[in-house]
């Protein structure tokens, strides 16, 4: 249980000292044999809840637990769901991070840890927003369910299953998340869309066993060069995904569309310098801004193949194989993009080497409307935290479970971003600024108040 | 130092416990770490030579050591070289593996282990055999000259500095090699040609750190995409490599080269067995020991980049990386065929990436003929030791210090095999037939014999 200072609101020191003893738990979801770190940090979570005047359990959910937490009654206020998921992605390549990944560092105002912005940093700060209110107000001004799970990062396996099995507990009015990007430090964002995704990966196997490539070179066919033959095909050579049929219903921008975009504070010079790249490229005929929020892509996450240590081996690899993920925008679905992919990869297969894919998981893109209700609650919370009207973004990340809330809960969802650009998520040197943890924390208190006088 | 037999002869038993012995030295050349084990395998060779009548050395290369032994001088004799290595590929994936690399193990008449054919067996039946003669018979019909290098599966980059340098000691009238296939298990074999080799590291740097695949994919050019898209240029579908040039002063085969191929007892059914692919396939127009044997190849030994481990990594990678070698037929030269895949890759490299090309080691192709005194000699040994006429194959491994040997020592080589199809050179479950140790003895036997006569 984590130390729980007895004074009667939390002096920052503390919230930070609660950020980083959540940030070292290294709650890799998916690697199998980090469960029992997975317990332990859910574990974590259900007493700092316990401890703040929620009623927390550790529930299964036949994967990595959830951790689900209610605040105290209030009759006739609207009741808000707040999701986050307390596991992250690998650290790897680890030799990269200036400071290990596991043990949080501060440089320059950031904190820097594997999972600070995404979401260790946005979901606690919401947790201490709610323990404060409490702890200050006596109440919170609307019914109040946190639901963060453990498996976000490998596709919330199992979250659509534990929601329809606990819907009546989870029902709600509105659903808040800070797992988002702001288009800028200190710029409040709310965001409109979301991009789905369908992960595969592709293996090609040829000979049984790695042979000498001067002994049989040039009469079997290698299975890279089959690979990168069938990976190349992707995208044509403007940057243009060939798939048959891939941009079948995606629809193009309006002009609207386009020009909100466009207003956006969002430099290219900035996402330049952010990937350090020599030029932004994708798609013709789009910016930076609409290749990422409103266009679907196709990449190469992964490649294995043959000898990859030091020196030279001359084999020719018996596989070789490649982790691909497609971002998809509305109108599209993972299993009608992943089906695109395989009758095309099939359609170009050699007959001289086999192929297996294997689907991995997928999700829907999202798209919110801002002027509903509550989309107008979350525009007046982030002004008033701010100081600034927020700005209207379109994400290339993907949250499936946000469309999953829709179809169980019949709940809209708001995105509430707390990670400026250069947080790096997923990422060596993923960091936080400090400032955005109290800033999360009073973002948390102001949208309760809102979303309770919608 | 070995254990050594003191009665007369070695009895095969004896033969085989060495044998053992030598291939338990995790002798890996490529792996810088391996260099003690490297020195303890030379000072092995270096006793049990001294044991059995040479003036054996354990020589600096700068590199990993080479072994270099005298037998006792006879005046009016030819010398002949016995050049052999006791280096070996690494033993990954280990876990294919049915008994450990280093482990030496014997099943179905076969020694299984990483160096048994390639080039270990071989190198000691030379050894042994010349050891025999020397108690047997108490002198060598021919000066004897061993040389043992430990670099020949890293390009063997130390060896023609360190010939330049005793060239006087190292003077011979002909070298003798076994570290070439048979044709068929017990089918006596002399290797009438070899490809060149040149190798070559492609890396493909993108942004500065892996990226959010959602966050940044489709306004960031993927270094795994540009990379595919490069090395899917090296073949055009039909399987022609597609570099301008490369193929420039290729000679086509003549008819009767041709024929002597197709007359070799090889099968492609035997090829398709011992690799276990779904078919042959290759440049049009060419049989698979054509394919094999006379023309170049292109061929990727390893593909890296992004995430590759279990599951799920939602990255764009920052780099993405290719080892390439390129197995070379006479008139094509290592340093023209890296300039031309340079060009190549350089002139379709997406302006949105750094590419850099690192080149490796090269090595000549070498064709020997057949019909000199030496090779008559050779042809003579193999038909006393084996009982029927060799096989006069070209084959497509190198050997890249053959041409050395031409070029500084003036001597022609002769290329003698032990080790048959389905000896697994470089590749897992490695192994050389029991039978080819005792038949490797009595064929250096006969051809020191042979060869002072010639």
């Amino acid at each position: 249980m984590p130390s729980f200072p007895e004074s009667s609101s939390f002096p920052e020191k503390a919230d930070l000292y609660l950020l980083f003893e959540f940030l070292r738990f290294r709650s890799i979801s998916t690697k199998p044999d980090h469960a029992p770190e997975m317990k332990r940090c859910a574990a974590w979570l259900q007493d700092l809840l316990n401890g703040g005047g929620f009623k927390a359990e550790v529930a299964e959910t036949g994967g990595h637990p959830a951790v689900l937490a209610h605040g105290p009654k209030i009759a006739g206020r609207p009741t808000v769901l707040i999701y986050g998921h307390y596991d992250v992605q690998p650290d790897d390549p680890a030799e990269l991070w200036t400071t290990p990944a596991f043990e949080p560092a501060i440089r320059n105002g950031h904190i820097f840890a594997r999972g600070a912005s995404d979401d260790k940093g946005p979901i606690l700060a919401h947790i201490l927003g709610a323990i404060r209110t409490l702890r200050e107000e006596g109440a919170l001004p609307v019914n109040l369910i946190f639901l963060i799970e453990g498996e976000e990062e490998v596709g919330s396996t199992h979250l659509a299953e534990f929601i329809r099995a606990r819907r009546s507990e989870l029902r709600c009015d509105v659903i808040a998340v800070s797992d988002t990007g702001m288009v800028g430090p200190g710029y409040p964002t709310l965001t409109q869309s979301l991009r789905g995704i369908a992960a595969m990966e592709v293996v090609v196997n040829g000979p049984v066993l790695d042979l000498h490539s001067g002994v049989f070179g040039g009469a079997v066919m290698n299975p890279a060069t089959a690979l990168v033959h069938l990976l190349s095909r992707l995208h044509n050579d403007d940057g243009r995904i060939a798939v048959p049929g891939f941009y079948d219903n995606v629809t193009p921008p309006t002009l609207m569309e386009r020009e909100a975009l466009a207003a956006l504070p969002l430099k290219e010079a900035d996402f330049q310098r952010d990937t350090g790249v020599l030029l932004l490229t994708g798609e013709p005929d789009f910016t930076t801004l609409e290749r990422i929020g409103i266009r679907p892509t196709a990449e190469i996450n992964g490649l294995t193949s043959g000898y990859q240590g030091e020196g030279t081996k001359t084999v020719l690899p018996s596989r070789a194989s490649a982790k691909l993920t497609f971002r998809l925008v509305p109108n599209q679905t993972p299993s009608r993009v992943l089906d695109l992919v395989e009758i095309f990869f099939r359609h170009h297969q050699p007959p001289s080497v086999e192929m297996e894919i294997i689907r991995g998981h997928g999700g829907m893109p999202y798209t919110l409307d801002a002027r509903s209700p509550w989309g107008a609650a979350a525009v007046r919370a982030l002004e008033k935290t701010f100081g600034r009207s927020p700005a209207l973004m379109r994400e290339g990340g993907s949250i499936p479970i946000v469309q999953t809330f829709q179809d169980l809960l019949g709940s809209e969802t708001l995105l509430l971003g707390l990670a400026p650009p250069g947080s790096r998520a997923h990422a060596p040197d993923e960091n936080f600024p400090l400032e955005n943890l109290e800033l999360g924390i009073r973002l948390h208190q102001a949208l309760l108040t809102e979303l309770a006088v919608r």
